[in-house]
């Protein structure tokens, strides 16, 4: 069975795939968008998906946690924390001075809204699906568009490294998941992600959602809410927190706070990065 | 002196500006991205700044967020709700089964992203800096592609809207700020904006900013953690709660929580939407 990703080649999920979770090019399949990549596994016709999770600048990766929330019953079997190394590409002959636009994926281009700002002011700035597909689109045409990328996507679609690290923040990684249908077995140093839906806002179901876990000295490493998309205002809760489910402390928590909220999901237990 | 928002013309962002902040078409001015309005009040070239803050379906507006955290010295003078409406445009004659490729910003696609898979599912999806700017692009060239926009946008750039209200979730709603440089006055029933930024990760942060506010019996509206852009897994909070900073109750929660977490920065008082 084949493990998708968001492609094309030469995206930070290949080299996740390639790199941490070791995978053989020849398992890993493509996929047009990370939407479609979860969508294949809920269906089973691929095995797993390695998706983007949480990025270290931009933050989460919106479709990604809904798509878990509100879509699809699929679940966390792994994660792998990628470091991110934007550069500006080019073809071949082209000079820093000749580039008028730059193309790539909105979140990469906000990475670097300082270099560009200092560097190309006066270059628009151009939306493309993932790093790659920018690299690849600057690959086939002869005009004077850089895209921010890989080195891998350089190597693939070649192109030339115009500036290396362009990222204003260096601390710059992505927290990758491999969802799958299967729940993984307890490691000793896991982690466990879920999701609470309160059906109703009154005021302190936060503090209330906190305490459940403070009052069992669960160390929480994440608590990140997402719209409802009943009503603004309105927001759900994922939260990750140290230990597994088959662990007496979590599986409490887990419970009291179904009987408190109604809907809370499972979304997995699996071994830390 | 003028008042700046995401263009070109046809936005959301000019709908709010028009519509229910009331002013005229002659006092707007389009920029090209979001960071560039809030710098351009932040440097003083504009008077006010409207941008977009949060989405009913889609969350918070990243860029927004960041630059009034780490990057500027602006304030929330006001704020609106806007309905939002999103509708496949093409150019007149171009049937929906002819539509092979659909352009638009990745919120809005990804807000009609069950229509998409159902009505287009082999369709491609091109992302741009707007939905209008979609538009645009659309209408300047004789191809099979489709944008998702504004009637406003259909109706500027001499579109016909092939399908209507085609977001997945109904409720879908942005919330909109104007940004300035002036602190507001209080008129009895605000809201107030601010952002903690801890220095260092310790366990159970969150539930202490909390507790600083129930202990007051103070109302959060909402409460959003964004990376902190320094390493992975430690956060800043964005916080909105009911009342104005010359409340006693919101004055001394605010100072509390100067003293316990060094860096908590004030983004405004506005009267609520």
């Amino acid at each position: 069975m084949k493990i998708g990703y968001l492609g094309p080649q030469g995206t930070f999920a290949e080299e996740a795939g390639l790199g941490a979770f070791n995978f053989k090019e020849a398992d890993l399949m493509p996929f047009s968008s990370v939407a479609e990549v979860i969508a294949a596994v809920e269906e089973g016709s691929i095995s797993d998906g390695i998706v983007p999770i949480e990025n270290s600048i931009e933050g989460s990766f919106n479709v990604t946690l809904d798509m878990l929330a509100f879509e699809t019953n699929v679940f966390i079997e792994r994660e792998v924390i990628v470091p991110i190394k934007q550069n500006l590409l080019a073809k071949p002959g082209v000079k820093l001075a000749d580039v008028t636009a730059v193309v790539s994926q909105p979140h990469a281009i906000a990475q670097c809204r300082q270099f560009l700002a200092a560097n190309l002011p006066n270059a628009t700035m151009e939306a493309a699906n993932s790093t790659a597909e920018a690299a690849k689109i600057v690959s086939e045409e002869d005009g004077q568009r850089a895209a921010i990328g890989t080195t891998l996507a350089a190597k693939l679609y070649g192109l030339d490294v115009l500036a290396e690290d362009i990222e204003d923040y260096k601390q710059n990684q992505t927290r990758f998941v491999m969802l799958g249908k299967n729940k993984v077995a307890r490691t000793g140093n896991d982690k466990t992600t879920i999701v609470i839906m309160p059906h109703e806002d009154r005021p302190g179901i936060l503090l209330q959602i906190l305490q459940e876990f403070a009052f069992r000295f669960i160390n929480l490493s994440k608590i990140e809410s997402r719209p409802s998309k009943r009503a603004l205002g309105e927001y759900i809760f994922f939260v990750d927190m140290d230990g597994h489910i088959e662990d007496k402390v979590i599986a409490d928590a887990f419970k009291c706070l179904g009987c408190r909220f109604t809907d809370v999901k499972f979304l997995g237990s699996y071994p830390k990065a």
